[in-house]
């Protein structure tokens, strides 16, 4: 009952992948903002320096005997802090530091209900090693028989990240000024023309988190993660171009694809084991079943 | 679209009344055998006083500067470290300081698939502080319109721990020697009279755990979690004097319950909640969901 040993090792392959280790993240400098004790990101110590460059909006700081980088103390509230990063940013765009403008803002805040402190270009997110939410969505059907399929989609060859790569049904970040039920409708219509009625039928299942060394610094994720039962007749059908093909995976292609394979974006893997979890597709019995789970949320989940 | 932040607030008592703090912990004696550097247990300082009394089996010992109760070197291997342990359990089970002799063991281990290194009397498990493993099977009916009741168990009055009290419609501890599908399977007809081929359909889903302070000591377990989908004309009967009665409960009363009363056993809530999470129940958009979901694993889980 459930995947080998073998297919649980081989699934575990995406925490090492989606995690940095440790002592790596212990050489990143944490960026803090002056009465917020928890540091709000880690960067490459390359980065800090090139905002350090900027001296009214950035400072260096110390905190836990270490060097730290930190907002200015007389930018005070959301939207002065907004806009000072935003102008820097703006900057560092020119001078091709900040690349993949999105236009798009996420939040910078501690826990994922905690006030935002201040929002910033996701293009940067990386960058400042913020944590970032997301939610992705396992479209799937039931088969006559009971077993399950998965719509899986394939990534436009021309988006800017991870171009022709497997990917959830819908996924999308969550930006700041809007809820993930929301989001979550308006992703489902925009990348799989999925009508509202039916996308309101997705149930949120939980959440994976991982933190990522990336070349621009730490990617640290939360993924709110929702299961959508479809009708067997129903077709994803891309309506914006970050799609180009939509196609229907038994349960068995989709565990040997995840974990043998590697054409699924890295993080899209976690959401799929999460979703084998969830379905009895992996069972206690097997060696490395707690350790795959509990690795699921390798980065900090709140 | 899911519970209410009271809601949520109240299922979170349930985190806070199934894990000690940290400082608590810390006050404890860890259990220790030489060439394993994970602590295996920890124990009130009294009980690790007695234990010491048995110098041919228990020594004093130090790590990380703290003191700590360890295994007599001399006693290798399973076998000889289980039948010393087991000579001093019956002794303290005769001056009445270790009660509720169960006559099933529990394997010492640091992690589910590690090798045990030795099996110890499940009426001491809380003393030594192992970690223990069960399996609990949410046992639930899909009403025409959709929507989900679980069967809940009162627990016999005549149960020497948590009488009458509710409980998962089965539950059971994770002893040596039977894997966790057939303990399911076993369980699932003494507790509750489900046959074996419906008990086989019973869906590992995750796992929860916790470390609780009890009077005996540190109670800290892996509760693997079930959902057995049942027949709706199918109605749960016991075969042995486990459980007094099954009910039919809606979600609605079901969350009410766990969010606001007490009637359940204190670790049930833990499952209850975590199948809530599964089945859509609670969502991302209500303060507390991350801490919540991430709380369900607030003990060592491996």
């Amino acid at each position: 009952m459930g995947a080998s040993a073998k297919t649980v090792q081989g699934l575990a392959r995406w925490l090492e992948r989606c995690n940095a280790r440790e002592a790596v993240i212990k050489e990143l400098v944490p960026f803090t903002i002056t009465g917020h004790d928890k540091p709000l990101g880690y960067m490459l110590p390359s980065f800090a320096e090139v905002l350090l460059g900027y001296q009214d909006v950035f400072q260096s700081g110390q905190a836990a005997g270490s060097k730290t980088v930190t907002l200015h103390p007389q930018l005070r509230g959301f939207e002065e802090r907004t806009a000072a990063v935003d102008r820097v940013l703006v900057e560092l765009q020119g001078k091709g530091v900040v690349n993949g403008w999105r236009g798009e803002r996420y939040p910078v805040l501690s826990s994922f209900h905690s006030p935002p402190l201040l929002a910033l270009e996701r293009a940067a997110a990386v960058s400042f090693g913020i944590k970032a939410y997301g939610v992705h969505i396992n479209g799937f059907v039931r088969m006559p028989d009971g077993a399950l399929e998965m719509w899986v989609a394939t990534r436009s060859r021309t988006k800017p990240t991870w171009p022709g790569r497997l990917d959830q049904m819908v996924a999308g970040g969550q930006p700041v000024g809007i809820s993930c039920e929301d989001n979550v409708k308006k992703e489902c219509w925009e990348e799989a023309g999925v009508p509202r009625e039916l996308a309101a039928q997705a149930e949120p299942v939980g959440a994976v988190s991982y933190a990522a060394m990336q070349s621009a610094g730490l990617k640290r994720d939360v993924l709110f993660c929702y299961d959508l039962e479809l009708p067997l007749d129903f077709t994803p059908t891309p309506q914006d171009d970050e799609v180009e093909s939509f196609e229907r995976w038994p349960m068995a292609r989709l565990i040997e694809e995840v974990a043998h394979g590697d054409r699924f974006k890295d993080n899209c893997n976690l959401v799929i084991i999460d979703f084998f979890f969830r379905h009895g597709l992996v069972a206690p019995d097997t060696p490395g079943y707690l350790e795959l789970l509990t690795g699921l949320r390798g980065g900090d989940c709140c």
